[in-house]
């Protein structure tokens, strides 16, 4: 797991900060075989995803895979630690949306990820917080995607930034 | 975790059997603290999912709760479990749309989940295949939804259904 410094350490990146079309990338992270069962064994354990002969008889996956629920788990740690080394701290997560499974994960496989703002307002319901959605490839150590989703997360807005600004969100 | 019968034990059910408006309810898993902590510390280790002060200062969750992907996690392994029970074998997952985070999901908390297919068609591209698109609804012991998204999957037709049937999907 990457090391990160005090969240304390780092200069704040604020929901103003985060401009449509601003973009981040973050990684890596290995994909191993023992924690790919792992998490399949607790969260979703389809043959596929536990041994290597139900995997080999599957028609799409051919050998054992990552469950998608641990790609978007393992993208998510990547996002996070990325996030703190950017200053980003989200309140809270909004949702996802158009989430794709685009290509198998496979143990020992690389993962890393490109994140783009598309959509940045503040909310009205709370002045002091915006929400931003972020579209975000996971991509492997062929440069292929393997997943893409597009997620709302809440985030502080800069602190004098709702006083003196109409909102129109 | 529930126990269920091998797979060879149960009826199939196949993609033909997955009608529009057919609904399924599966439960319950029980939220523990421990685990809440365990899997924000792998995947997602917010201070507000891993430390009561920090739950305490956030405006929306106010006390120690899951992450939205552990709650994703755990309503996939009700599914996973509930899906043997009826026969329902997914050959593979395809995607999830309109995901959304409804309320905060604290330890102590019991959660089911309700399905309904929302889509159902035949693979143009993998005739022995179909894709199904099921809306989940993730619901708490108070009877509150708190999480709902649209998820696919691919599944078997029935062996004798591609050669008898004009496809259109």
């Amino acid at each position: 797991m990457t090391q990160v410094g005090k969240a304390e350490d780092v200069a704040r990146t604020w929901f103003e900060d985060l401009t449509v079309g601003r973009r981040f990338g973050f990684g890596t992270c290995q994909v191993t075989r023992d924690e790919v069962i792992d998490f399949a064994r607790r969260y979703d354990p389809q043959p596929y995803h536990l041994n290597d002969e139900a995997a080999a008889a599957n028609p799409i996956f051919g050998r054992l895979s990552a469950s998608g629920l641990h790609t978007m788990a393992m993208a998510n740690r990547l996002v996070h630690d990325g996030y703190a080394r950017e200053g980003i701290r989200p309140v809270a997560g909004g949702g996802v949306d158009a989430l794709r499974l685009l290509r198998p994960v496979f143990p020992g496989d690389t993962l890393r990820v490109e994140l783009t703002v598309v959509e940045a307002r503040p909310l009205k319901s709370r002045p002091g917080l915006g929400v931003v959605d972020m579209s975000t490839t996971v991509i492997n150590q062929a440069g292929e995607p393997v997943m893409t989703q597009s997620g709302a997360f809440f985030i502080d807005r800069r602190p004098d930034a709702g006083s003196t600004e109409v909102t129109h969100g």
